[in-house]
């Protein structure tokens, strides 16, 4: 970790990340910028959540039109949706940056301000980085620490046949009218949840309904689920991507990748006090079940099964091709 | 945290290194990839030490000459390193990468197979990651999480006037032959001279030893110091380089990058106590004391003191500038 520049007249992120990160936001923080590591203080007998997140100019946003802020934001709150995922409390962040050496300070000070939003608002410390300039484009990685509460982290393992999945709100088109660069991530409903009821296993939807909902059914032992095609919750970004791409809006809210919602399995009477009482201000649509059958299928209102094949989020394609 | 890839035919960094890392070397590691989160469990009121470096091509390598095995030992060689120079204990280590497309799982493989090398060498278990493809030059950030002793973390502040300098090994030249890519992270000497005498300061030569020690005397409440010229060990690169460059020999070590040597700072009892009876096998230099006075001076054979000026390695040159 270099937390320090030689040259004060060059991008100081760090630097400037030091001044500003002086008071401190999480009991966690001994240490903050400023030296070889950062030292934090997990409560004792805490489980510590790890988790990093690395975005790519051209990949996962494009800085020419999106601008270091949102850039900087997306990084923190892509992080913070993984520990959102686990039913964790977010408490310190690292970062790393390569800057395209042209704009490296006014970058260092758009990315600052955008992790700074989300940092605040979930109270994250920053605690240290490594600031680097090159001839490449823009690349970003946040470390985000966490904390599981006494109930434990929420795995993607823990599915049962006859488990209800919930999911925390609308789907698709993220990238239509840059939704993506948005995430809200759903700690506070997450751990609300998680007061009220056993979860069993839990994801962010990040890859795409199918493919995010995939990973649980095949950490739980290789479960199936079946899926009513009635009941997906379709955000209005993926009716407008359906217009523009001609292909159903159904299928961008299966498949599309980062909304960043939360996709839950619990028990079916615990689905049922949930729906009927849910933590404000939370909107639960209940999508479908688990089944002891592997694979995905869904259910037409006629009540037909077709299987479902899960698209996901292709992660070759980039925000540069078209939608 | 993306620990799971839709093509199973495309690179898997993060599949193949989950199969890989099944055995847990580290006590920590409660839950390693696989998930949202890795879940790690630190020992009840330990310090946690957390470290986060970037490596960029043709900014901290060249994978073209160097293949990507190199590359993935030095992203965990710096980051042990780092751990090293707070006298901590490494236990667990995040990793996300963008990979250029075109070779990508060949480039995943060779990077795991560098990291692997040293994390098991150090007992680090590699515990999650996000891999990422584009068009752009291969990046890789490590994030690095250790744990403080018993005696505490080694900070950079802490210095104080009398104090003796300490180096523990020989400086300049390391990228000419290569050797910036073999960093040997001084762990297992920082604990054994941590457990001898208090370190009041300490930090790891990453931007040559004018800077780092420059580091140091600035979180000391801005001391300075007097180094003994004829006592800076001088690496044989850095006679190599100097017949190249015509720069002299002894201005590589003092200036030049990545030798991952510790800088410490001790009483100067300790100093005598610790050069008598060095813990093996280390070898150990003292290269000057630390003053009240401001500013670094470099005191010649003759006993004349000339200021020092700090010149460092530069953030802004890459390897492929000629050195």
């Amino acid at each position: 970790m270099n937390n320090s520049q030689n040259d004060p007249g060059e991008f100081g992120l760090i630097d400037w990340m030091r001044q500003r990160e002086g008071i401190s936001r999480s009991r966690w923080t001994k240490l903050g910028i400023g030296d070889d590591c950062a030292i934090l203080q997990p409560d004792r007998g805490s489980d510590l959540l790890v988790t990093t997140d690395m975005l790519m100019d051209g990949r996962h946003f494009r800085l020419q039109q999106d601008g270091p802020r949102a850039v900087g934001y997306k990084a923190m709150g892509v992080n913070l949706s993984d520990i959102a995922a686990m039913a964790g409390v977010p408490r310190a962040a690292v970062v790393a940056v390569a800057l395209p050496r042209a704009h490296a300070t006014e970058l260092a000070q758009g990315l600052y301000a955008g992790m700074h939003e989300l940092a605040g608002q979930f109270e994250v410390d920053l605690v240290g980085g490594d600031t680097n300039a090159w001839d490449g484009p823009l690349v970003i990685s946040v470390t985000l620490f966490g904390e599981a509460t006494e109930r434990g982290a929420v795995r993607r393992a823990g599915a049962m046949p006859g488990d209800v999945i919930l999911v925390t709100g609308t789907l698709g088109g993220s990238l239509f009218a840059g939704r993506h660069l948005r995430p809200e991530p759903r700690v506070a409903l997450a751990l609300a949840m998680h007061q009220v009821v056993p979860i069993h296993a839990m994801i962010d939807i990040s890859d795409g309904l199918s493919s995010d909902l995939g990973h649980i059914l095949a950490e739980s032992g290789g479960l199936g689920a079946v899926l009513d095609e009635s009941a997906i919750p379709i955000h209005s970004d993926a009716y407008d991507m359906s217009r523009k791409d001609g292909m159903c809006a159904l299928d961008h809210a299966l498949n599309d990748g980062e909304d960043f919602e939360l996709c839950l399995v619990i028990a079916a009477r615990d689905a049922a006090r949930l729906l009927a009482d849910p933590p404000a201000p939370a909107v639960l649509y209940r999508v479908g079940v688990v089944t002891e059958r592997p694979g995905l299928r869904l259910r037409g209102a006629d009540g037909h099964e077709r299987p479902l094949v899960s698209m996901g989020f292709d992660h070759f394609r980039t925000v540069e091709d078209p939608p």
